[in-house]
């Protein structure tokens, strides 16, 4: 995708550092009310009124969070907001603006920039929220960028890692696992291509996936929802690691043990099926795969009724006494500890 | 600094990314009322009642904005965070809290980033800011520090760049040219180094301006000073590029032009005496260098007895009409045009 196809290329010295700020904000409308002044000052400036304010922050580097031969620049940049507004409604709240920070090498021409911003634009636009900010310089190596993003929400619907209690449920939104193996999809082809440029990937069967993996949706969705069926979760955390590592998070700072029942993980047939493929535990994927944007978050048992038919949510755990530990159960109705693991341990596995 | 000379050396690897972000932030303490919750959640909480907020992000990469070979880690910690914090304080805000978020290549031991982290704690103690928030990643290469900047600001105080009005007085604080020829000496430094590592460099002439340049502050006291004055700012920038352009950026978005007065530029005498051993015009250095954190502002004329005793403060110039243009008035009494010029330009011209 960087290499030269004969499009344009304007060479980023030529703009100077203003000029390509400037450039590549200009498409930018601010359109929050807590927005009082965006880009072109030494700060913004923002107003939440009454309202608590949550912030978030992220790094992704070119050849550690993604590879440029098969991430189109356009998804990087919808992909490197959606990540950190994950975090925000992760506490519940609604996400309100973003600061973005860039790092680019003298390899990208301005053209690769502006499709980086597009897709940050097509973010910001989707998921409502404001660019206030930003910095764009050179590096020595690659691409990195870095987000920070702001949400605002009332002080009493804040929902930290912290309260879980024993007897609450264990609630996962949509389903896990996807965008481990839209990556895996993605590297063989890359290998395959390397070995034979002509060949032409047939990824029909993986759009899901692929899609979980390149362009990665936040659940902006879920505090209204939670709202508006009158729940209010006791813990909540995003899914970034892996379901195995954000259980244990929870489960860490609330001080409680948790059962999390095999047979209960919500699967895409995608997943399933390309597991089987790739000859890879589907269990396995769901719980160390990571980068699914989904949230994780416990309710009280009276709270159920509320939830348990709601086709956003399944139940897959409850909580327990600290000294109980955190085990999942099998489907063959054994007890096994759960086990923090990312991607590193999974390949290893492999 | 980074060479092995027999000093513990523990390999990030050996600690994951959760146990880094851990040790590194364990030391710091959030003192600010506007904290409700500092790092350990999907966010930081906070809460500026009914306060308005002053955001700012920046980006300082290895190779590109600083050298490791004269810049220690633990003053690089602390110039990242003031650096941040000017651009807060030239809002005419008090910053309250930061983030900060590192990419960094595995040639790092732990020890380095611990000394990093000292220097961060030590600016969020002298300027009192929480560090509330961040991000520790590998990098393909070198170090990439990003810091976001948050502050708090009643309404009626927030100082933009575009209030300049006609005949308005143009107030630059403290001295400027230090930091760029502080860079200039460690430069010069370096590259006899090179030649003779037995060297010792006696550097006791340039104390003042090479701890402009490695250990900047930022002008946390100005906003306090100009309330207890009864000075409210027409506009207001951070000097981080140099005297010249921050000036084409405050004319530009006020829609104004000004007059600057070549003699009334505050130099220390170490930047005259530095100036004349390296046989370089103080004004081209005073204009062009950067790096000087101070603030350049505007007042209404009438509040020029207020302000023009005040030791802090130069009185460099005054405000036009746009149309007259933007000029620097020389000691010969000649005008001649204001360009903008950066460290490159700088170079170039030696």
């Amino acid at each position: 995708m960087l290499k030269d196809k004969g499009e344009q290329r304007t060479s980023l010295a030529s703009l100077g550092e203003f000029g390509l700020i400037d450039h590549l904000t200009a498409n930018l409308k601010c359109t929050q009310p807590s927005t009082v002044k965006g880009i072109g000052d030494d700060a913004a400036v923002l107003d939440f009124k009454s309202k608590k304010i949550v912030v978030s922050t992220d790094l992704l580097v070119e050849g550690v969070h993604f590879d440029l031969s098969y991430m189109p620049l356009k998804h990087l940049g919808y992909k490197a907001i959606v990540v950190n507004l994950s975090d925000i409604y992760a506490m519940n709240a609604t996400a309100t603006q973003v600061t973005v920070s860039i790092a680019v090498s003298n390899r990208f021409p301005l053209e690769a920039l502006e499709e980086l911003y597009k897709g940050i634009q097509m973010a910001a636009e989707v998921y409502k929220v404001d660019v206030v900010g930003g910095d764009t310089t050179s590096s020595t190596k690659g691409l990195l960028i870095s987000v920070t993003a702001i949400g605002e929400v009332e002080e009493e619907n804040i929902t930290y890692r912290n309260g879980a209690k024993e007897n609450d449920l264990l609630v996962v939104t949509g389903d896990v696992g996807g965008a481990f193996l839209g990556l895996k999809v993605l590297q063989r082809e890359k290998s395959v291509f390397e070995v034979n440029p002509n060949n032409q990937p047939d990824l029909d069967m993986y759009t899901y996936i692929i899609e979980r993996q390149l362009k990665p949706e936040a659940r902006k969705d879920i505090s209204k929802l939670l709202h508006d069926l009158d729940v209010k979760p006791t813990s909540m955390i995003d899914i970034s690691d892996g379901l195995s590592s954000e259980i244990m998070h929870l489960c860490k700072q609330s001080k409680v043990g948790c059962n999390l029942y095999e047979d209960k993980i919500p699967l895409d047939p995608q997943v399933i099926s390309t597991c089987e493929e790739f000859n890879i535990d589907s269990t396995m994927v769901a719980l160390s795969g990571g980068e699914d944007y989904e949230l994780l978050f416990t309710v009280r048992q009276e709270d159920f009724p509320k939830i348990k038919a709601n086709p956003n949510f399944s139940i897959i755990g409850h909580i327990t006494e600290a000294r109980e530990g955190i085990h999942l159960v099998t489907r063959a109705n054994t007890k096994i500890p759960l086990k923090a693991q990312g991607w590193n341990a999974m390949d290893e596995q492999e």
